[in-house]
């Protein structure tokens, strides 16, 4: 089994960890040289090479680069696999990539993936071990896949752990922009803000409790990939932001004119949240 | 050596927890007979008490209940303290309480002071070992405080393995808007909603990564300890607030538009914060 990870970051790197195993050769393929030396030296990746050629002796392509470099690359690898060839993406938007090939003639070679894990720090060096146990995967419109193609990444997702769900692509979309790209935005939003009003930085350090650290952890995370699923998945976004702005203003209402009992009340309506998430 | 602590939640609890030791008796003090009842049978306290019985017998008395109650109540136990008892408190806002006692004839017996430290969860059950351990106590306006009544304060952090900073009480209020209460309103919203938009609440459960979680985390606190916190630390959150607004503004303008390099802009400017929290 040779297996192709474009790639080699947090979540490349995390996968090749997950999927080494007797008779599997991984090859990186990285635009970035640097990324890919190091993907090699840490022992990631077992050859580094360009994409043209690990496209042709590749069983299983997974594509882990930023959702709008994913969308141009899929349909030239497409062009160039063979007819047994399984590609895959580990994007947190699917509707434009599965748009981006929706005619191709090798289409149901293709499995449209999201796995929800990660951490907010980026490159080969953020690669770990164990980054998918237990967490979910996510197929895309699985018809549009061949059963071989499903299989191969359903297999995938076992081999690392992960419980798959299935979904259309809209739908996750939809649902991701609620649940996962909100507080994103939340949280850099934070960041941005106290860097702004708070002037004096040692005050932050020293004023800072584990409660703050955990709501801006997500400000950390990486510009180069976040800023294209903003774009890509705007429209679902977009109309989160303006509920969550809504609200944020009803609370602000609420503080401004020292209503206590009506704070309570939007508090225990947030409280709910302990039902599903522990 | 005898301690009243009044409140036997998370942070009493996890004080009496933190300084149990030879020669040390506590006591728990809590209009919540149930909470008074849990916190003997757990093992937080050696014996409970009304607060006018405690009062007389105790040599440090710790306020560590909702900020309106306890601002409340401490005038009362400076009524009723002999002159060595010293008196401390452990809310979240320091401007108020001051406030309160600032004329009062036995100012110099109470220390100010706000341990950054907690959880999502309160009450006896919520009491954890080491929640104070190498965080933060802040005390504030010193100088109103006696010598004695500082140095056992001081010696109580101490004991707590906890790092002491000074800070003017309104300072104390400025800044932790800032870099607390603002955060607790930001992951507040985003549970508020996350429920409100997300009907499918199989999907919130099934696609919440860790990132979800983390930011929202915050979410879980307790309505009754932080609705007057929110309230009495209005003004500066909400100057805070309608920063974090226009933020938010900014974010869904350049994603609406589609800006890519500009959303990457206002992240990186975001990303700063990794300078400063780890």
């Amino acid at each position: 089994m040779t297996i192709t990870i474009i790639g080699t970051g947090l979540i490349g790197g995390s996968l090749a960890l997950g999927l080494r195993g007797f008779q599997t050769k991984i090859i990186g393929v990285d635009k970035n040289a640097e990324h890919a030396k190091l993907a090699l030296e840490l022992g990631l990746v077992d050859a580094v090479l360009e994409l043209k050629e690990a496209v042709k002796i590749s069983d299983l392509i997974i594509i882990a680069i930023p959702v709008d470099s994913a969308r141009e690359i899929l349909p030239k690898i497409l062009d160039e696999i063979n007819d047994e060839t399984v590609v895959t993406d580990m994007g947190s938007t699917k509707a434009g990539i599965c748009k981006a090939v929706e005619n191709h003639k090798r289409r149901r070679n293709f499995v449209a993936a999201h796995p929800i894990a990660g951490t907010e720090y980026s490159g080969p060096k953020a690669a770990i071990h164990g980054l998918f146990n237990e967490k979910t995967a996510i197929i895309a419109d699985k018809e549009l896949s061949s059963d071989f193609a499903l299989q191969t990444v359903e297999k995938m997702f076992k081999l690392l752990n992960m419980r798959i769900i299935y979904m259309e692509s809209e739908k996750h979309d939809l649902h991701i922009a609620y649940v996962s790209h909100l507080s994103h935005i939340s949280s850099f939003t934070l960041g941005l803000t106290v860097l702004e009003i708070e002037k004096d930085e040692a005050q932050i350090f020293n004023m800072a409790g584990s409660g703050f650290a955990s709501t801006v952890r997500l400000a950390k995370s990486s510009p180069e990939m976040w800023a294209p699923i903003f774009v890509q998945n705007a429209e679902y976004l977009s109309k989160a932001l303006d509920i969550y702005i809504e609200n944020l203003k009803k609370f602000k209402n609420v503080i401004d004119n020292k209503l206590s009992e009506e704070a309570k009340i939007l508090m225990k309506k947030a409280n709910e949240i302990k039902r599903i998430i522990n």
